[in-house]
């Protein structure tokens, strides 16, 4: 029985969004009806939150948290939930967990706080199953910055704020090991999504 | 001796605007460096977020509170704060209290989260008065609505809608009565304009 809501986490460069559409394909292929979309951006104020996210230059850290928060509950709303109550399998690229991993424990913004917004803006929703795309750091920024073309504005964050997300990711999937699969992402892209299908038990 | 960060209060159709800008002329004459301001809208963010707040058809409650949010934050570090630091006085339409009596009283969003994401919104700036205009609800709506020619989301909302934000203005007036100054809002301009010197102690 392949879970209903999966979300796809990780840090930067780890091939999450590939291996999303990678899942939905065979998912699709196995008569699955399926809905792919991702956060930030994922809602009719999506595209304006997605750039303002991800190329301004004076964005306080909390702004960037209320502006996801805002992005997530209207997904939630307009295309979760619906998608869900469809009977489709719904993949999203990041949702809760990364707001933890990147504004608290990347930016350093109260955790109490975001806990309580993050279950405002989820009406209480929560993913049947997350699958934790964690890799070398360094390497796989690298990656990600080589791939964009210069990166943007997390990408240029400094290393040691990319270490503390993915320690962020580690202390959660230890804090709910039933929800979360933490999946090797430093082999090639096959590999990888053998490692997601056997985490789901695809065979 | 004026306060330096003032804020307008109150529900719609009160002249809120008005009296703001008769206020700001008042003490530029006699010599202050003035700078008003008003949210939603008062950040670089802030035509966007406004139109989707006054317009957009399904925002759900939650998604208008986190844009709310994310303008205020902004609007602080970007605007209010750095007039506050160059000594003007600041006059802002709408704050904090908008959100708790709006968005808590008015659309039953819970307390604890608006008011600790209202501390993190505003990097723990509070205002040092509080300008709360209040009037007869029904009247002061239908006056709205008839200056904007139909009115927005907020003024299409029912009486019962705006009777709660009355009452949760009023219910911050007396948590906090050192720093909120109720205002009769249902004279004509000047005697509200009379009230207003006589609760700032401009003679």
């Amino acid at each position: 029985m392949i879970p209903r809501f999966i979300t796809l986490e990780g840090t930067e460069g780890t091939g999450k969004t590939t291996q999303l559409h990678r899942l939905a394909e065979v998912l699709r292929a196995r008569g699955h009806r399926v809905t792919t979309t991702r956060e930030p951006g994922g809602s009719t104020l999506g595209p304006d939150i997605r750039r303002w996210l991800l190329h301004s230059q004076d964005l306080e850290a909390a702004t960037e948290l209320f502006l996801l928060l805002a992005d997530r509950r209207q997904h939630v709303a307009e295309v979760i939930a619906p998608a869900l109550a469809a009977g489709h399998i719904v993949l999203c690229d990041r949702f809760t967990d990364s707001t933890i991993a990147y504004q608290h424990h990347g930016r350093g913004l109260p955790l109490a706080v975001i806990r309580d917004a993050n279950a405002l803006a989820t009406a209480g929703l929560q993913p049947d199953r997350t699958l934790l795309l964690l890799g070398d750091v360094a390497r796989c920024l690298s990656r990600a910055q080589q791939a964009k073309g210069g990166g943007d504005r997390l990408d240029r964050e400094g290393l040691a704020f990319h270490h503390r997300v993915a320690q962020g990711f580690r202390d959660l999937a230890r804090q709910f090991p039933d929800r979360i699969h933490t999946i090797d992402a430093n082999g090639d892209l096959d590999t990888v999504t053998q490692h997601i299908h056997h985490a789901l038990a695809i065979v």
